[in-house]
């Protein structure tokens, strides 16, 4: 496996009352063995399609066409669509290093997810249309942000004589939608969006590979990593061999027991940052119904020990934390001797050095303070971990729905907030700014 | 005042049992009036060093020539320094467009504030070091987290035959401490930190100003924006008449009588993204402390209704939202008519048109759903209403404090973990690696 999955500091016995009982812990993971069942039998019966998309490489072929198009034509790529159609690819691109510079072959991808005007307009003056590739992601087709973003952007391409046919490709469901007729209307290629994939959980379908593609990553071991945590999940006889049974067990067993309100994702790597902006939504989408759920944090190491970390150690112990420790060693950055007696301890280490101190620090501290903390270790920060760490975060959360008797694959709620948005635009009427 | 401040949806007479009802919520004003008095007692008396900021000038002319030498130098000025030290500084920088390209006469500035080794890789690959300036930024001198950045990137400027003295200015208290000594070994200027003005509460001072200038910002405006927020507190006659008070009341309120442990400060802005950063921090580590705090939380808008919403308006109903409304009308991004019946409520209508009635639905929906929800409405995003937001959750904050009767202004807790992270380095021994 590539991480190691550790729970001893959310027990009682390790830091005290707000740890679980014995009884408590045994009793949740009991509980996680009917969701364990439905993702067997889902697997088998073809009734969740994201479960067969680890083992699935049949659409790698045309979406590596796909994306050497777009290498071989742009130097940058912008992406459309917000919440699943952006944090997917997000949290894989950063793998890649072109974000920091121009990287021969390889754009530089821009994720689009809001609707401020002044983005677009500084994003315009930066780039070259002529030299810019987009790709417009809305799993409905009607995403008002992202159909009114790539109306905006066609403008700038169309304004250099650009042709929108060879500069943009859009990806929704196969039925009949706004996006979908748009890009018809401009001879723009659709790819298909499967409609049993949900938007947060498209990581692993051509919403985040095909992004990762054009960054010039492995997608096969993405799925890879992915397949080998999905299969050890299924193949567990006992949820207590399942680290997503595990988690979730942990996770819904402290909030229905011990008051806990929150869930801390804390990577001490900055690569892992739009990971856990995208665990945010999974976990909050998937759980917050109904009045369940708890409310998911995203932070990361070591940067929030000089801004969050008082609150988790000494303000209210209502969060379980989840600290993502990586193998910094090795790594090529050294801090030159400094010949100072105060800085002595830095003498002859590294900047990883320092990381894994301070992660190893941070996790103790938090267990010293009575904290339930958990303890995710990987070997590295590539395709295969995080292909292994988004399933993994997706079965869990799909074990902790059922634990929380929540449907994990809807939003009800915020229709209402989108309806008195149209409306208003309604009220606005047409040319009245 | 640069800005309106709306608590109505907070109150148990608009959204119903979860707000505050009209007795509980005068207590909490009246307890404000203590707070009130005291930062009266500090302005006059000199005893908190930030409320003089506002009015300095003084200062501002040798910081502007010390920018001004930065902005004929560089290209790119890395920015070393981690919790109050980035996080002030990043949010007056997003001001300034010089991020998204190359902007003449103005150096991007990158914000370095952790200490992964692949992300110094990253940056020494994409930055010309002859073209680029260093600001290092520790209070105390000793973060060890900015020493060893520090040093890295010492040995990276030297590569190349760069003059330390030329290209790096850090800042820090007056003490002896060891990024003076480091510093005064390499002839490199030192400007001091007040030792007065906490971390995070140092962002009128240089160490979020002299990046602003660097980045070509108006620190007069900003100074005036915060001057503006200052005197109407200390002026008002009752605490009703002073936006800081009303929202420390009702946050404390909230917290102890209705069980609102978190609280969300969602911007309808991308520019406003560092500041939510900036008031996590300042929330925080102000408030965390003998168990007492709430969480702050940071969203922004629209994305958020794609990822955090759902929770919000669903789960459980335990947060206070603050939803910060900007003026987005007049932007020039306009979407062309799509000419297709389900696009017709886009017709004629902007970018800027969407994220309006997006911040507005939203900030509907949360009410309808009974949830506590502030209303902050902006005239514009700039160097003065920047200046007093920056201010307001300063006395926000200090008076919620005094509220939970805690000391807005140490940190205590996260000392444990620095230790344990010493004796992590210590064990790893000099020359293992």
């Amino acid at each position: 496996m590539t991480y190691r999955h550790l729970i001893e500091n959310c027990l009682a016995d390790a830091i005290g009352a707000k740890g679980l009982d014995p009884e408590t812990y045994a009793a949740a993971l009991a509980r996680t063995v009917p969701a364990l069942e439905q993702l067997r039998a889902w697997r088998v019966e073809g009734g969740l399609p994201l479960l067969a998309l680890p083992d699935a490489r049949d659409d790698l072929v045309a979406l590596g066409a796909i994306a050497d198009r777009f290498r071989a034509s742009f130097d940058d790529v912008i992406i459309l669509g917000t919440g699943g159609s952006s944090l997917g690819g997000r949290s894989l691109n950063t793998l890649s290093d072109a974000g920091w510079g121009p990287s021969p072959g390889t754009p530089r991808l821009h994720f689009m997810d809001n609707v401020d005007p002044h983005s677009f307009e500084a994003i315009f003056r930066a780039l070259e249309p002529t030299r810019t590739g987009l790709l417009v992601i809305s799993k409905s087709g009607g995403t008002a942000e992202t159909i009114s973003q790539a109306l905006a952007c066609f403008a700038w391409l169309q304004s250099v004589g650009a042709e929108l046919s060879r500069h943009v490709t859009a990806i929704a469901e196969a039925a009949d939608n706004p996006l979908r007729r748009l890009a018809t209307r401009h001879g723009i290629a659709t790819l298909d969006h499967d409609p049993g994939v949900g938007g947060r959980y498209a990581v692993l379908s051509l919403v985040g590979l095909l992004p990762a593609l054009i960054a010039g990553l492995d997608a096969v071991a993405v799925r890879e990593g992915a397949a080998a945590v999905l299969d050890a999940t299924l193949a567990a006889t006992d949820p207590s061999e399942s680290a997503p049974a595990i988690g979730a067990a942990v996770n819904v067993a402290l909030a229905e027991s011990r008051d806990v309100a929150g869930t801390v994702l804390m990577p001490y790597s900055d690569r892992l940052a739009p990971f856990a902006a995208w665990f945010r939504q999974l976990w909050a989408e998937s759980l917050g119904k109904d009045g369940k759920g708890t409310t998911p944090i995203n932070a990361i190491g070591t940067v929030d020990q000089h801004s969050q970390l008082q609150l988790y150690l000494a303000g209210p112990n209502d969060k379980m934390l989840t600290i993502v420790m990586t193998d910094a060693s090795g790594a090529p950055v050294d801090t030159a001797i400094a010949s100072d007696p105060a800085l002595e301890f830095l003498t002859g280490r590294s900047l990883g050095d320092l990381l894994d101190a301070c992660q190893r620090g941070t996790a103790d501290s938090l267990a010293a303070a009575g904290r339930p903390v958990r303890v995710i270790m990987l070997d590295s920060v590539d395709e295969r971990a995080m292909g292994a760490l988004l399933m993994h975060f997706m079965l869990e959360t799909i074990i902790a729905a059922h634990l929380f008797g929540v449907d994990p694959f809807d939003q009800p709620a915020v229709e209402d907030g989108k309806q008195r948005a149209h409306r208003y635009l309604d009220e606005m009427g047409a040319g009245q700014r």
